[in-house]
């Protein structure tokens, strides 16, 4: 079956979310978003580029930190209305230097910090 | 540091995007949706609870279907935007019968479905 970005559902912004996991450990890295170029960029190049919300603009990831995330895979969900990128991850995911932005564990009550940049 | 689910950053809707992931298999399942109270009642009931944008509802996961999610640990990002849950999956996740939503692979051209629901 043909592939096109046009056809996945995006949010009234044009966008849609984009979970990015590690393709080895399988860690989920991080969550952030693409539009329609953004997806075919990134099938395109392999490397993983996002719309960024705040700077409104093409994000190719690491291209200033050198933080690179090469595509292995993408698969889209039952309601095409997010992606999941599978990715090889060079150095940290997250812009505090730790290797996933869900670095932060909550309960009911408290919140604890699980690594740190050094981890 | 004391949690509370009105610390997290919401969107125009008051919800926040939760990916669910296995605990053991570590295989990302799904991506939906919380607002405030659901992050209060899935921590409080270990019964993860989305709100369902089209019944404008709560969700408890697999309360209908008996395809639960029993709660293992929650996380949060650096932007405090997103939550990942990590879960005991029992049964399929998707509601085409799949164990994950994530079931097609999308390249520049094509898309295949990875698995069916015997799978």
């Amino acid at each position: 079956m043909i592939f096109d970005p046009e056809t996945l559902t995006y949010n009234d912004a044009g966008l849609i979310p984009v979970i990015a996991q590690d393709a080895e450990t399988l860690e989920v890295l991080m969550m952030a978003w693409m539009n329609t170029e953004a997806v075919a960029k990134t099938l395109a190049t392999r490397k993983v580029t996002y719309w960024s919300r705040s700077r409104q603009a093409f994000w190719i990831k690491g291209e200033t930190s050198g933080h690179t995330q090469a595509l292995v895979a993408m698969r889209v969900d039952c309601d095409r209305d997010c992606l999941l990128v599978t990715v090889r991850q060079i150095g940290a995911a997250c812009h505090t230097g730790r290797r996933t932005c869900f670095y932060t564990g909550v309960e009911t009550g408290s919140e604890i910090e699980l690594m740190t940049p050094d981890d």
